[in-house]
């Protein structure tokens, strides 16, 4: 790509903008990429970033607000008065304005839309019922209806009408006299159809995909994504045509949720940007703290139950927390698979009894190998029936790990409890406390204590 | 969506094949969506998949392989003898056939190649030379250009003759004489043209978005997310267009990418399905294991130096697996906001030293939060000293871990190395390492020993 926003680059424009040169924001910044301008307007202050806001037209000033970093977008908008406010909205695509009008509270929210032309502000008033997550939450209710009797050239003119309006048309929806969706016409065979033909002659019918208002933002992801789509009609319940879908919202949606997911493996709860405050922040990592410090609570019990064992033998502490620490490695390690091919919905109907015996063979592979080396290293630093007492644990540790690790989340999304969610934390207890437990088992066995 | 697939209706389907009912076939599954077809499939033996397949049309064949899932497909292409390959890969995008013909031995694709008429067969040629993780080894070279002193008809001509080769059209490339992208021009604008205009009166030349074949996959998804783009023209490095690659490759690139570092952030370094051999599957998952395995033995070292202590107060040993525990868990949870906000290239300019500084207080609030909690549960459950040394230990070791586990992925990513891949291991090692050794000295100091 041609655009590279480089430190010396950002510097020259800040001293521009201190010098109150706009002929250079004319010259430099307004024929950018409006992705471009929001990348810059991300690293100014505040006034700096008006400065060059103030200076482009509104088209663009919608465009560049929609591509700001959410967290200098709401301190943008904080900056509007409610008639500002209601301008700036007012030429956004419906979806985005929703977005802006739902972070806002109620009362400014109702003050924003009393500013704004009735059209407009009926279309945003009915948007805002719906779930930011659903289809509902997503959908613009910009888009090309065509009629079935309608003339082809009719279409093109309604392009061309609307071309304002309707950003990045790739299909025109077909509906019949009660507004049902029944096909699609794709701007292809509008092109290359005879100038005479009707839609009803042109339009496609076969294996029409849509989605429901009140689907799941991921169903609709997971829709778009199996059938290749690049935008997707979106029907009210009574199957009545009220919106569309386009792909870069989707793609938002996927990078969300892969966010969302890893965050959770690294035992984060809520949904945080690099940028939230010290509250939030907290509040999200302290429920997987206060499991793991139940864990640790728990293993405590669990070693407390051979304090003479220990007195008599302290060696046999020192690899508490390798044996603590491997089993839970490996039951992340085998949840992890699981979970992912729950979500991504692989081979739906396998059996769980193939599942766990892979897993288990597994276990007992990796058990036996990294058994060997722990034996051989515990001889060598400490002595032989430490050795022993360590690496028949680990094995045996190793495997139920793996076993636990494959069937919890098997078990949680059964019960229909989200698998990611809840599997790392029951893991870890589970792992401490009885991978401890057999640790001192074999511990006492091999040395006869 | 209208297509589910229920166990009923798979069997109902097997039943139909063992009856060797093609009329089943004909009435049911054929008018389904290619990607329907597919996830039957899926589910299918190879026998009784292939029953279905054979009855598929060429062109439908060829979509519902792609659709097919990577093992399913792998078995199907294993099965079918040299010409057929050369003719299945005949009805597919050059894309798709590259990474069909990828996936097999050397002398394999020469036997194929050499079966499929020339023109197709060096085009393949030449795409089989680029990493498949470029953008050379994602793009087509089914597309549709236009010179610029072509007449708008021309195009639509050139639309409709080239009907059967390019699917899904959005965009028309506009070169000039050498071949070189100088613009573009969108079915939409082509539609709303005066039919006697020429292409150069229409395109667009501004803000033209494009990749390189040597760019990387990660770098032409970010470019289709930040430009909200649905097909982005390819050139090679003397500039000439050479290919497009349109956004549900790139669907599919974003969600591997995130199934890859869900995995990493779980402890597995290559990337596998469930359905992976065994010895892949632990090859995959025995480095971090035995990354563990060594910060275990590294742990029982410092342990080691502090036999006696225990010896004297085996309740010290307690704690050890909550100690070592809290500093992994409160590591991982910096580093992964620090490693994400890198991958998602945010705030790039932004302070390391504020970064730091906010981890350090969001250290020290859940230091506080958890240290309370533990002294009040030791002192209940052993007695004051215990609930003295574990709680300063805690509160030191997650200050510690939260500073840590900001600051090796920001000087792992400054030293050019992944903090994706890099990050988990060295937290986990050190965390073990360090926060025994603070336990046990705080632990010594207490109980004055």
């Amino acid at each position: 790509m041609q655009f590279d926003l480089t430190k010396e680059y950002l510097d020259q424009i800040k001293v521009e903008i201190n010098a109150s040169n706009s002929q250079f924001i004319d010259r430099e910044i307004i024929h950018l990429h409006p992705a471009d301008i929001a990348e810059i307007l991300d690293e100014l202050t505040r006034d700096e970033a008006k400065f060059i806001y103030d200076h482009l037209d509104h088209d663009l000033q919608g465009d560049v607000l929609m591509e700001l970093e959410d967290d200098v977008r709401q301190r943008f908008v904080e900056s509007f008065n409610t008639k500002q406010l209601a301008q700036q909205l007012e030429n956004l695509d419906s979806d985005d304005a929703v977005d802006i009008l739902g972070e806002m509270q109620v009362d400014k929210q109702l003050e924003v839309i009393s500013e704004m032309d009735s059209d407009n502000a009926s279309e945003l008033v009915d948007l805002l019922n719906y779930d930011e997550n659903t289809a509902g939450g997503l959908m613009q209710t910009e888009f090309i209806r065509a009629k079935l009797d309608w003339p082809i050239n009719r279409c093109v003119i309604e392009l061309r009408r609307q071309a304002e309006e309707v950003d990045k048309v790739h299909t025109i929806y077909v509906v019949d006299n009660s507004d049902n969706l029944v096909g699609t016409l794709s701007l292809r065979s509008l092109l290359v159809a005879n100038a005479k033909a009707l839609v009803k002659d042109v339009y496609t019918n076969k294996n029409m995909a849509y989605v429901y208002t009140n689907e799941d933002s991921e169903e609709v992801a997971r829709v778009m994504d199996k059938y290749d789509l690049v935008s997707v009609p979106v029907l009210n319940l009574q199957k009545k045509l009220v919106g569309r879908i386009t792909i870069d919202d989707i793609v938002d949606v996927i990078r969300e949720e892969a966010d969302k997911d890893f965050q959770m493996a690294s035992g984060i709860s809520e949904n945080v940007e690099a940028n939230a405050g010290i509250i939030k922040m907290s509040r999200a990592r302290l429920p997987w703290l206060l499991i793991g410090l139940l864990g640790g609570v728990l293993g405590s019990q669990v070693i407390g139950n051979f304090e003479t064992q220990i007195g008599a033998i302290p060696s046999l502490a020192f690899f508490i927390p390798l044996v603590a620490a491997m089993g839970g490695n490996v039951g992340v390690q085998s949840s992890a698979i699981v979970v992912q091919s729950i979500a991504n919905g692989t081979s739906q109907f396998s059996s769980i009894l193939s599942r766990v015996k892979k897993e288990a063979i597994l276990g007992l592979l990796n058990g036996l190998i990294c058994g060997t080396l722990i034996f051989a290293i515990t001889w060598l630093l400490q002595d032989i029936r430490l050795g022993i007492s360590v690496s028949i644990a680990l094995f045996i540790v190793i495997f139920f790990a793996a076993i636990f690790g494959t069937l919890i989340p098997l078990i949680l999304h059964r019960y229909k409890i989200d698998p990611a969610v809840a599997t790392g934390p029951f893991i870890t207890t589970l792992n401490d406390v009885v991978g401890l437990f057999i640790y001192f088992a074999v511990g006492m066995m091999v040395f006869g204590l």
